[in-house]
């Protein structure tokens, strides 16, 4: 067991930072709640990036960049946008710094109206739309844009809830509600396939209370996944925004029917925080694991020597192995890269920055080990002076530690990379199980509430939502309704708390 | 000539702003300075992203992100960074906003100390990497950033100079000053020639005067470009900061020699300026015109019709043209996704989101080619009935109206991609012919007060560089010294102000 990582058991919460510091994905920075995404932790988002930019790509969707900044009126347009967002923006007040007589500096420059660091941009990209957007010819828009964005968070954790955090929001703009509807149900889709198919992470898909929805949504959709705690962790919503930004902000057009009409928008959203995600469904009290199709270093070569004649005839066999997976022309090329001290890295994938690192250090193989289970990376490949004779090398694999022992013919890309979709494969079916078997049901509000003691996970109950009925339930659980499920039972059954009948099925959680 | 664009003869300032305007690369936003880039303008923007930090990550470096509000003091630390930076920051003073007893909002929740946003992150990077950096073994630290950053410009062009803009900027440490100035020389030539393939764009390299370098910097390199109207455009930095920031920011390193040392730094910067810069390059009175490379749309297909019979005759030849440049399965995957109106678009390429465009629109054929042509397309299909009766079409390039009819049999991926490569080289080879022909000799301080004022361009002379010399030249010119070119002609000449005998030779310009 690694001594810089405390166990889950031992202390949930510390294991989570200590596996992120310990993989050197984030770091807390000098100001208060925000993050310093490192060099391995910004590759997983890089990955992320791609590939759902991809499927935005590929839903007929293109990016823009509007601006960081938001003019205070604006946000006040949309009543329950500003209410829910005042209280945590970071306000710009001034436009430059002065020295006083004493030489030090002060804001100066006041501005005529204070600026707000957009927490969402609904309100700028709908003053936007309103310009562009003048006949039904123009629709839909189809605009997506990659940004940072803050919120001034009291209680922050790296990558599940900083205050400036990085993220995309789609922003879509349509003829007919229906439109709208299809477009906000078909980018959940997106989220969910991506969530399984690049992060091996199945989760929940439903509907938000009114509750727990966008301010200023119609209503609020949802991908829920459950984290090896029992707590659930919202990844992505898409929210129908209705006429409501429309008519705030007067996005209209000339119809079919030569009238003009309010446009119905939609907006939808990911984070940084599916990376704080990642970890902790994937990963154990070893440290980080990666699924992967987001790991930027998909293996790592430990060559074991003790001396130079040993590091040599390994060396000349690490190379050859090289070739047979990455090609020699890569082998080459990573020659006259810059690398920092003695890790040198090759491009396993160039269409994904996907890399190979090979640890030349001098530290002894036990610590080499522990540094790349550490990072998470999805292989180690051994390889000593005896295997260099035998002409074969021990591939072993993060997820289980199941070893293996491969002649350098069998090596090849094609070979690792269909270890690595394996791979992929079984820990998207380890977190399925896991959310199954914690995924129980409690036909009355005390059953809930004994789940929620002692075991967690998601509970499934037949409800009325309601702001206070879901108010007393998380005054008295800490837990919230995390969705109403697509997936109903039919039928109806007894609300736990109020015991009405209802055609309601919700899935309870304490979430982070 | 188009009515929506004015000459550059006319009014070049305004042909700019027109040319932007008409082919939707960008709109200012209601925050004074800040752009919008739209769709259309931030694919070029994508495509520059994706050449240049493949040409990072081959060189070595990784990505990463740093917080965008920047402690007052940090600031303060360097102080030559300070002074050039203080008069025009955006600064944050308060942590939400309140109503109050009319309901009107104030921002509230005042700051202890007052953060910027981030106009450059040197700051706050030097301050990560002195936690980072412990012994040589650590070093080269090799990081990029892309980010958004903001400057309080007074007067702002879209692209040009705008109070909020999107660029990279690469950071990184050294054991040695020798390395240091190795990586400053190494990433300015990755900036020189990615302007020349990707973008066309030939440009100058040399060495900044102490006036001109960047605030804390000990020496700065540049390329710089020249426009047509004769001015020139600084396109990319690089920074060899010396230990300037490693002393203010405590940058310290175990050495091989076991003692303390601090570490060399550099940084390097490129920006959505580039678009400006290819905008201005390369574009006629008729619009847009993109280097091929970074053109999100590669061809728009027009198809000619007058009724339904003909129309459906069209479609389906450019169904077949279709599928032999982008191929069947492209054809039916774009049928499935959503698009604007009735313009459709297919990836032409995917790995870089290129396009290609089929315009169904009922307007009159000539309108679409105007549309076409102000957003830069480098070739344009016509195709009509008579067209598809000669199982032929008409293919038309945007730089020179070069029109050749080609047979169906003969369009394939492959031969759209070399017609835009010849495309490219067209366009580099032309811009580097005006470079040239705008590039000329003074042999006198009159001589290049008369070339700047009546023909412009870059002016190479003999000149010792100097505050006092250079501000008198540029408040009598308007020129600035652009750079000490690398390319000297050795030998001496005599300063055309001092008179003195100088080694030195400069480039003059007025620039943006």
């Amino acid at each position: 067991m690694a001594k810089n990582i405390k166990t889950r058991a031992d202390d949930y919460a510390q294991w989570y930072l200590d596996v992120v510091k310990a993989a050197e994905l984030a770091d807390y920075s000098p100001v208060r709640g925000c993050m310093v995404i490192r060099p391995d932790g910004f590759a997983v988002w890089e990955a992320i990036q791609r590939d759902l930019d991809r499927r935005f790509k590929e839903t007929g969707h293109v990016n823009a960049y509007f601006p960081l900044l938001i003019p205070q009126s604006f946000l006040a347009k949309e009543a329950e946008h500003v209410d829910g967002f005042a209280m945590e923006c970071a306000v710009v007040t001034h436009s430059k710094l002065q020295r006083n007589s004493g030489g030090d500096l002060s804001p100066a420059g006041e501005l005529e109206e204070p600026l707000i660091i957009r927490p969402t941009s609904e309100t700028m990209i709908g003053h936007m739309y309103s310009q562009w957007i003048q006949s039904y010819r123009d629709l839909p828009v189809l605009i997506n844009q990659w940004a940072n964005v803050m919120r001034w968070e009291m209680r922050t954790r790296l990558f599940l809830r900083t205050t400036e955090f990085l993220w995309q929001e789609g922003h879509t703009a349509h003829e007919t509600g229906e439109e709208a509807q299809d477009e906000t149900l078909r980018m959940l889709e997106v989220y969910r396939m991506f969530a399984e198919e690049f992060l091996a992470l199945p989760t929940y898909t439903g509907r938000k209370t009114d509750r727990e929805k966008f301010p200023g949504a119609d209503v609020t959709y949802t991908i829920e996944a459950l984290m090896q705690d029992g707590r659930a962790l919202q990844c992505g919503t898409s929210h129908n925004l209705g006429q409501n930004f429309a008519k705030a902000f007067e996005i209209q057009f000339l119809g079919r029917d030569q009238k003009q009409h309010f446009a119905h928008t939609t907006s939808w959203g990911a984070t940084t925080r599916l990376i704080g995600a990642l970890v902790m469904v994937h990963s154990d009290d070893d440290g980080l694991v990666l699924p992967p199709r987001a790991a930027p270093t998909v293996a790592a070569i430990v060559p074991i020597f003790k001396n130079d004649a040993e590091r040599e005839k390994v060396a000349s066999f690490v190379e050859r192995v090289l070739a047979a997976i990455v090609g020699q022309d890569e082998v080459e090329a990573a020659a006259q890269r810059l690398s920092t001290g003695e890790v040198t890295s090759y491009f396993f994938d160039k269409s994904t920055s996907q890399k190979i690192a090979v640890d030349w250090r001098d530290n002894r193989p036990g610590e080499k080990h522990f540094h790349w289970e550490q990072r998470g990376v999805p292989f180690r490949l051994e390889i000593g002076p005896r295997d260099v004779d035998a002409g074969a090398f021990v591939i072993k694999r993060r997820i289980d530690r199941a070893k293996e022992t491969v002649s350098l013919g069998d090596a090849s890309r094609e070979w690792l990379r269909e270890k690595l979709e394996a791979t992929h494969a079984v820990l998207l079916e380890k977190a399925r199980a896991a959310r199954d078997e914690n995924t129980r049901t409690a036909g009355s509000y005390e059953e809930l509430k004994r789940i929620l003691e002692n075991e967690g996970g998601f509970v499934r109950c037949w409800f009325e939502p309601g702001d206070e009925a879901e108010e007393k339930i998380q005054n008295e659980t800490k837990a919230t309704v995390r969705c109403i499920s697509f997936d109903q039972p039919g039928g109806s059954g007894t609300c736990i708390l109020s015991g009405r009948e209802t055609a309601t099925e919700v899935l309870f959680a304490q979430a982070y």
